[in-house]
């Protein structure tokens, strides 16, 4: 057991990124950072607590890497580049093997994305992370989600749903025995991507992003509602990995409804008019990163809610019920 | 009950301060703001945890002041004037009483110093608050701990002993009848006043500066350690509350080893030239603002530790044994 002040110096400041930006870093009651002239600043905060977010018992090592990833994503939302971090863990006891982990997942994506620790706070308590991310933008660049437009396409990265059957293997881990699809499929849960290189090379492009922590469509709805416009989606157009529909023995209406109310996928959701259409898949090429469209930004329906979606199965209209991710209203 | 979102709207858009620098606040991944040319950004996270920081059936209106002054506090340590703010809150439940009393406490001290909040979190977790303050600075203006100068004087602001005191009584409530002077020293454990205009009127006249939050002989510890040198305090000189007096019943040793190790004070330790007292002394009567000088800055001794502090009654060398606050250590 040692102090709080030697768990900082131990685990955070030798594996730390260094900056040139960062003026004061840890070890002063504030850090000091100097912003780019041009640039504005882009502050997200997001908080993961064991039993809600993890499972207490978690790899610590996928514990840290999914804290930084799932902020990152918010950066990655706006176009923004990632640049510094506050880190606060609440921990039950100084553990200083689940230190060791925690930080190796969450320096290596940090040093990945050149971003630099520059505070935080260790408390004692039920374990819990929470994170406040900052990154740069040039003035006016930033995507925000109400700027999608009539007409534009609606994209996504990657594929959707693995996070949400990755939790169901996580969740059943105590009844049944893990072959590498299960494996698989947990290791996508807990080690997203946040797609930063992507956002920041496509950002003038696109209208409207956001990153899907809730379920594309419920997180689509803050994009439709913030823009006063509707959308429809063609459900065969979801990008829907193999392993997926291998895990639900090609059951595809199954991996569709998945695809789209898994939360915690930390992809991005975008808007784009359709004639950036042949640029922005160059850029995904180049970069080597999966995009699909998946359906169109319409007006929205005489006397009808701004944030309404349309399901199509090719050109049949769908009927399905759909509830995205909120931790409160689950208790209702 | 209502869901998270709504709760964000309820409680906390309506009552938010509105800043010209915020280009985009709550309710998009991240927020965006402007930083003015010239200026650093100060940047400080604080967690408090019910247990821990305050009773879990504390008063929220306290709970909300405390978590933020908390935080003011670190960047009146720099002098920097606060800008923006996180919120992280994690809850048991969606419990309405309780927010509307926290966002109370939170809110009138946030419109007091002009701070935006840009956004946040909440979750659903063991009860937590995770705060993330920024503030801005002229660029090479902010007071460090590693600035101290041999000469220097040591100075606190306002009075030291009262919030341990404070927290004597709310620890011992369940057995004791509260008086007035109980109820005085319990409000101000919980209601403390960052020293935030003090610090950025003396700044230009200061060299180091921290916030007392884990009691004064640990913190000067901090500078003493950056700064290369070491200290002497006289204890006659530490400002103790008549409150304070009458509740030890005049016991001033008793009062002046709290004065010593009282943590969560929120007050502030700096040191500067000899030659600035005047001045120094000038602006805090303006801000009618109390401020002690306690000791001075001396050179470290031979072959001793930079950041060990002698403590003297008047001429009298004492060698009282005393340790600072730091949750992991309590538990060896």
């Amino acid at each position: 057991m040692c102090s709080e002040f030697n768990l900082i110096d131990r685990f955070f400041v030798q594996e730390n990124v260094s900056r040139d930006d960062v003026d004061l870093g840890i070890g002063d009651d504030c850090a000091l950072v100097t912003v780019p002239e041009g640039y504005q600043v882009a502050i997200t905060t997001d908080t993961l607590a064991a039993g809600t977010h993890f499972l207490a018992d978690a790899d610590p090592v996928s514990v840290g890497h999914k804290a930084l990833a799932s902020n990152l994503s918010d950066l990655a939302a706006m176009g923004a580049k990632p640049t510094w971090v506050s880190l606060a863990l609440t921990l039950p006891q100084s553990d200083e093997k689940w230190l060791e982990g925690f930080c190796k997942g969450f320096f290596d994506l940090a040093k990945q994305y050149q971003v630099e620790l520059i505070g935080g706070d260790t408390t004692k308590g039920p374990l819990s992370i929470t994170i406040t991310v900052q990154g740069i933008i040039p003035k006016g660049a930033a995507l925000t989600r109400s700027a999608a437009q009539i007409g534009d396409d609606i994209y996504v990265t990657g594929n959707l749903g693995d996070s949400a059957a990755g939790l169901e293997v996580i969740l059943n881990s105590h009844k049944n025995v893990k072959g590498e699809l299960e494996k698989e499929l947990e290791k996508r849960h807990y080690y997203s991507t946040p797609q930063v290189e992507l956002a920041q090379d496509i950002r003038h492009l696109c209208h409207a992003a956001l990153d899907i922590s809730d379920g594309v469509i419920s997180d689509l709805g803050h994009i439709l509602k913030q823009s006063n416009v509707s959308a429809v989606i063609n459900v065969n157009n979801l990008p829907i990995s193999s392993e997926l529909v291998t895990y639900y023995r090609q059951d595809k209406e199954k991996c569709q409804k998945l695809a789209l109310t898994s939360g915690e996928e930390y992809e991005l959701c975008f808007t784009a008019s359709k004639k950036n259409r042949k640029a922005i898949k160059q850029i995904a090429t180049i970069l080597n990163k999966k995009i699909s469209i998946i359906g169109e930004i319409i007006d929205k329906p005489f006397n009808g809610l701004p944030d309404s979606v349309q399901l199509f199965d090719n050109n049949k209209l769908l009927d399905w019920k759909l509830l995205g991710y909120d931790h409160f209203r689950r208790e209702q």
